[in-house]
């Protein structure tokens, strides 16, 4: 089934200790698409300025992914976040962030997205999330991400969409800092309690949790020798968490557990390149050899 | 068969946010030699004072535990560690080291002990660890524990033990400390090439890595709603790993896995509550529950 994403496409400037580039494809909705194009019919919904480079079009449009939604504001300046990251990788600076057209992004659902039955709403203003939502009919699966930003800037809101998704995506620091506790355990206990059925916690490279109220699925991380750029992790582990669900036949414990492991080994190829350079040259196959290589790994 | 342990047993006086509780029963040795007495017998090498309370000598005879090797030197205090915990447990902060009569702990090793198949170096003086070695005949398996302060002080003597050991067992901060690289596979690789045939890194919280040449085992933690008091947590790991490994027929990579799993689930025990309370209240049916939870917990 097809999946409907809400996000940014943004132009990256990133700084690491490997090297720095310059205006690469980024953005939530980038990340995500093409991640889960690798199982699922996409639909992008987002908004670029005209400076948006054609070739960034083409290469959506290679992955098969329907760019309908993607709005280009005429004389507008895309979205521009630039970064910069340490050794050790695993807190990304901002250096600047220009909203640009995205400021005034208000996404209108055309017809045809309106019945997705899978939908994916990224890191943007919980009140976004929610205007979205309320145009998509009865949708079968909504998860939806955040940041520390909008936990700050917006808990009310945040706290009104949780009421009205299936799975709520954080990472482990966004955790305690939404239910102020220290103990994940905890933490997805109380965010439980606030409407999602399930909650996933991203640890970057120590892995990630997924929780329901009767559950819990512990997952470690591959362990990569050459991390290049950590720029869309989360981003690629939803596209291929949401994509792997929406072309499987059910969506009990067993096949969100797998879908865990797709999106977690999804995400070790976006790291291993710059932008969505390392995602674009994979094909299934390698999908299916490195997922076969983490239940070598993890395995007992 | 029988595991040999040289370490410490010492006195805790220990701060968490939850409580305190004073001269304790602690030690890199009493914590691995409980731990491992749940699998096979375990003999103890450190030295006490004439102030150790007899009652804790009970304690590891209830436990079967061979305690020939544990001198009491006449007149002299037992080593006395004070720490303080904060909220998030992954960090002791020492407020006070009185090594007392470990100052000059010098360990002989009786003759029936020269003959064990396994030996656990706890987290002492390289020097001492090499000493202790050298009486040991032919030994099946010697793992090895370190500490920060032994790779900062005697970084030379810890390179010479670990071309003579088969498995060196370190967290990740002292693993990046000793290699200068930020990367575990990395460091682990540059670990290996010292000497030791496997390196376990331990994570804390987040679970644990095996290396070998040629494979890779990684292991996430169980999530614990509560957590007392995490001292002795590691030694509790390396005594359910020792421990499980010398009641095993083989050493395959099979079996270095379920012992990483019995390392692991013996740590949750014992971080339960202070000091060994809560290892010592449990039975070999409370061990395989939750081994058999972990499995329920990490499969897909």
């Amino acid at each position: 089934m097809s999946v409907l994403v809400v996000g940014s496409v943004a132009l990256d400037t990133i700084k690491t200790p490997l090297a720095d580039v310059r205006d690469v494809l980024g953005g939530s909705a980038s990340y995500f698409s093409v991640s889960a194009s690798f199982f699922s019919p996409v639909s992008l919904v987002a908004v670029v300025g005209s400076d948006f480079p054609q070739k960034y079009i083409r290469l959506f449009k290679k992955r098969g992914i329907d760019i309908r939604g993607l709005e280009t504001v005429k004389g507008g300046r895309t979205f521009r976040w630039q970064g910069r990251y340490g050794w050790d990788f695993n807190d990304a600076k901002t250096i600047a962030t220009h909203l640009n057209v995205f400021a005034s992004f208000d996404p209108g659902i055309i017809k045809e997205h309106r019945l997705s039955k899978f939908v994916f709403l990224a890191n943007i203003d919980p009140e976004l999330q929610q205007k979205v939502l309320a145009q998509v009919k009865n949708p079968r699966l909504v998860v939806s991400d955040t940041m520390n930003y909008w936990i700050e800037q917006k808990p009310k809101s945040l706290k009104k969409l949780l009421k009205k998704i299936d799975i709520f995506l954080l990472n482990d620091l966004e955790a305690r800092q939404l239910t102020g506790r220290t103990n994940l355990l905890k933490a997805a206990g109380d965010l439980l309690k606030l409407g999602p059925k399930r909650v996933i916690v991203k640890k970057g490279e120590h892995g990630a949790l997924l929780f329901s109220k009767n559950s819990l699925f512990c997952m470690p991380a591959f362990l990569l020798e050459n991390v290049y750029d950590p720029t869309g992790a989360g981003d690629t582990f939803a596209g291929g968490f949401v994509g792997y669900l929406a072309k499987a036949k059910s969506l009990n414990e067993r096949t969100l557990r797998r879908a865990m492991v797709y999106a977690s080994t999804m995400a070790t190829f976006a790291v291993e390149d710059f932008s969505l350079k390392r995602l674009l040259s994979i094909r299934r196959g390698d999908i299916e050899r490195r997922v076969r290589q983490f239940r070598m790994l993890t395995s007992f």
